[in-house]
């Protein structure tokens, strides 16, 4: 198996919709079509910014599909494919390998987090890669999930030929840390799942970054990581600084509904969110302009 | 609308499996054989102990189809249908309507629990209950969801002529008094999500438990239940007790493997989870069995 | 060692400040002359509602020796005497027995939460039992120490000859259902820490109740207990329920700030509270008022 | 007012303890002096891995006179002098000015977390800053508070002419950036308060750290910062890297028992912790010192 570079930047795309909470295809392909102009490395389709778990089954397939087919073909196509159980996650991996996904994101199963121990998580993750037909990515998000992935079992996972990576939504350098050094002799890497952190991340040997804010500042945080590849710790600082309080908007603080309001702000397609989510208030938009303004990212 | 009575005693049913992990309905049949001999109000069937985020949604559908079948038709069968969407739950609960379901029980959607504010929840469950064609339950379980829906949300939802009830698994026996109170006007029940609290809850309002200990353990919990409406609380308190650590055995401790274990253990078919769960290792297994034993339930 | 019971309601009281923070003993002492007209079996000084941490050493073991000199001998005066240290702890301890206190409350240390194991903290309660020369409670308040005592840890402290009561402000009524039947053989006696689950306690085996809602509401609350010793539960609950707002909003929302308030408006003297801790922003007070209404307490 | 700067390692020493608990103050020199010749920028005495808590305020004093006599005039003294109210808070930070502290750490007040709001946070650290007669460093720890003091009140703390700076153990590097960006012209300073994310945090804009670990390794903590300020990035990740898993163990996993047998098995005096705490079993020992060997710190 040739190895497979998770350098750089992988916005993890918002899934578009029309008024009627339909996903809206044609705004995707235009969004792809800017995105593909910036300077990442590949998408996250069907991660936690798609809104995967309002997705049916073959609605998260089409859109990676879509992505794919969009994609240049350098860029990696990494396709959220995770359920509950170890079952439906082999299936729908399948389905996304033949829709032509380059690597499957596998969020840490979670509804039964006081069961979930260091062996059975690590039952779990062998039992899919086992069976994927293309590489697998760890899917650590503790906010979301209520479950955050011990790094000994991150580690000892590392060690497996068909899991090449982890996208830690964490934001603990010293668990990054910690990871990056004692799987360093492995074919393994760490990306930070959030801009906020990225700069921090890099420092202690993440290597790529899979940030909500690369749905509208694709260009920042591509330039902040190439300035750190060049030891250019000053700029890498300067762009990383400014962008933490926009995506802890868009994140943390707004989630999904202000992603979508910034990118519409900012001329990508943002659009609606499928119910329960809700649009942003009022005010909530006001203050997330002026985020996005005192950032720089808007003028 | 005529009045649904939550009042008793509702298991949240295992789903049963073969070794392949395949759904084995002739031992839901045999376990519904024996249940229908015991003094319950009806049944819920995909609730976290039936492992419903381990099935696909046909699956979900069809176990509701065939408990409605082998059920008594005065036995209520309680369907858990929620989804993270309020599309994707509306259509379920339409499905588990066509196959006889009586009620929905629908769980707090909870992935972007940063997000699932008070008016979010409210909208969620407004639409989903103005949706429906059976009376809605909601189904609060902090402890899977990571999600305690707050008492003030739940107040202000009793007074949807189709939300009938609440499933309170969080135990905290404050806010079900606190709930109790405030919905006595309202056409509104409130069940102990399990029966280590039941006798607590009822003490302070509740009418009925949905306790995973139903599977095994259905006649004791409705003799406590009965010596409780008579007035006897020095009974109630002698059934309450000892169930407890048994009950926290098969819940909080070893979840729905520990569940399927003391199912085998006294007569039922337990049989299988599905992977990640892992089934019990031998010292939990023994441990369980002396617990068992310890409460009386064995011998 | 005669048995020292803990039935009954026993108010955590308010220490009162003058203007200037220094403790006024005249308004504790005309307070304690109201509350020794209430059917209340004694009194806990130096409690979280006392703003024990704000108080010097002296100050704690004053305030005790002023409760215990106006207290009627019959009832019994528990000071709190936890500090981090055992070796601090115990010399407290003494010292408030010199002063006339009945009954130690000990907190659980606190500061180093993730080394205090079962090993750690039963060791500890051991140390200060063996040294101390009054009777020792266990206090557990998780809320505020950020810690909460395991049951294990309880049972077995329950079997110290030195070591007669648990005050569980915790709330889970599983956990002290399961503590007072595993108890049930020693000489050993749980009390509610709060009047917000005080009926659901006494159903599972508590006997006494430590309400902050008992610096001004302690008619009621004894009211609640005598109803539930003679069997009339609806009464119990015709009690217990409408006190519930109440009682969330002087402890858990409001805080002592919240109590104070109530006692100024209910005719007790609350006073100003030590910084940090501010007074209450005038729509709190409002709140609290219109709070104090509903729940016919203040008309 | 002249600058103090908060650049380099602070350790915060560990309080030397005899068999009998009692400070042992000669041990207190021998280290000191061994300190003294490490390229460290001061100390910190009071702080969380001296077990402040467990000594009486006469003993934090005394502990702070005898490191500022012990430590060479330039190197900074900071003291620990919090305490839950601001009064009492007041009085130690006055006793540690007049034995020679250079800075006040002043850890945030947190037994009544749920009232420690902004407001009330900010008040309390500006009555304080208003009456100290030496500098302030806001000490956030929230593993061992149980709260975690919001960005936004350290930033508008940071206009405050006598609060310098903020030791942040939370390791929140997203929050770090945040507040390092927002103070920038600012006379603030930001520190690590562990050696587990320095990297991290430096990269972001921290300027020291105040790391457990300085207590027997400062010269690679040292080492770490002199790489990290002349641009050596492989370098301070060369450091870093290895040292994650003996700080975590002498931190999160051992705390202070950890910290204080790894002091004595690198020729310090590390000694008995005060009870509660317990000294580590074997096993922890020998665990510990398998990690020290693999650190490279032990041979």
């Amino acid at each position: 198996m040739s190895h497979i570079s998770l350098a750089g930047i992988f916005p993890p795309i918002a899934t578009p919709f029309a008024a009627n909470e339909d996903i809206d295809f044609n705004h995707l392909q235009s969004n792809l079509e800017r995105w593909n102009k910036e300077p990442l490395s590949g998408y996250v389709a069907g991660g936690s910014n798609g809104e995967f778990v309002f997705l049916t089954l073959d609605e998260r397939v089409e859109v990676v599909r879509r992505v794919r087919q969009a994609a240049p073909r350098d860029r990696l196509v990494i396709a959220g494919s995770g359920m509950e159980s170890a079952r439906e996650t082999i299936d729908l991996t399948n389905r996304m390998a033949q829709v032509g996904a380059d690597v499957a994101l596998i969020v840490t199963p979670n509804y039964y987090k006081s069961r979930m121990s260091v062996p059975v998580l690590e039952r779990y993750f062998r039992q899919v890669a086992d069976a994927s037909p293309i590489p697998v990515m760890i899917y650590n998000f503790p906010a979301n999930t209520g479950l955050d992935m011990p790094a000994q079992a991150i580690i000892s996972l590392a060690q497996h030929p068909n899991i090449i990576g982890l996208k830690e939504s964490g934001g603990d350098v010293t668990k990054i840390g910690f990871m990056a050094y004692e799987t360093r002799s492995a074919d393994f890497q760490v990306v930070a799942g959030s801009a906020g952190f990225f700069l921090g991340a890099l420092s202690v040997g993440a290597v790529g970054c899979v940030p909500a804010l690369g749905n509208f500042a694709g260009n920042q945080i591509a330039q902040l990581h190439e300035a750190f590849k060049r030891g250019d710790l000053d700029t890498a600082r300067a762009v990383q600084l400014p962008l933490i309080e926009v995506n802890t908007a868009v994140t943390a603080r707004l989630g999904v509904p202000g992603l979508k309001a910034a990118m519409d702000m900012l001329g990508y397609y943002g659009g609606p969110v499928r119910s329960p989510l809700m649009p942003l208030a009022d005010d909530e938009r006001e203050t997330l302009r002026r985020t996005l303004i005192k950032s720089g990212l808007l003028s």
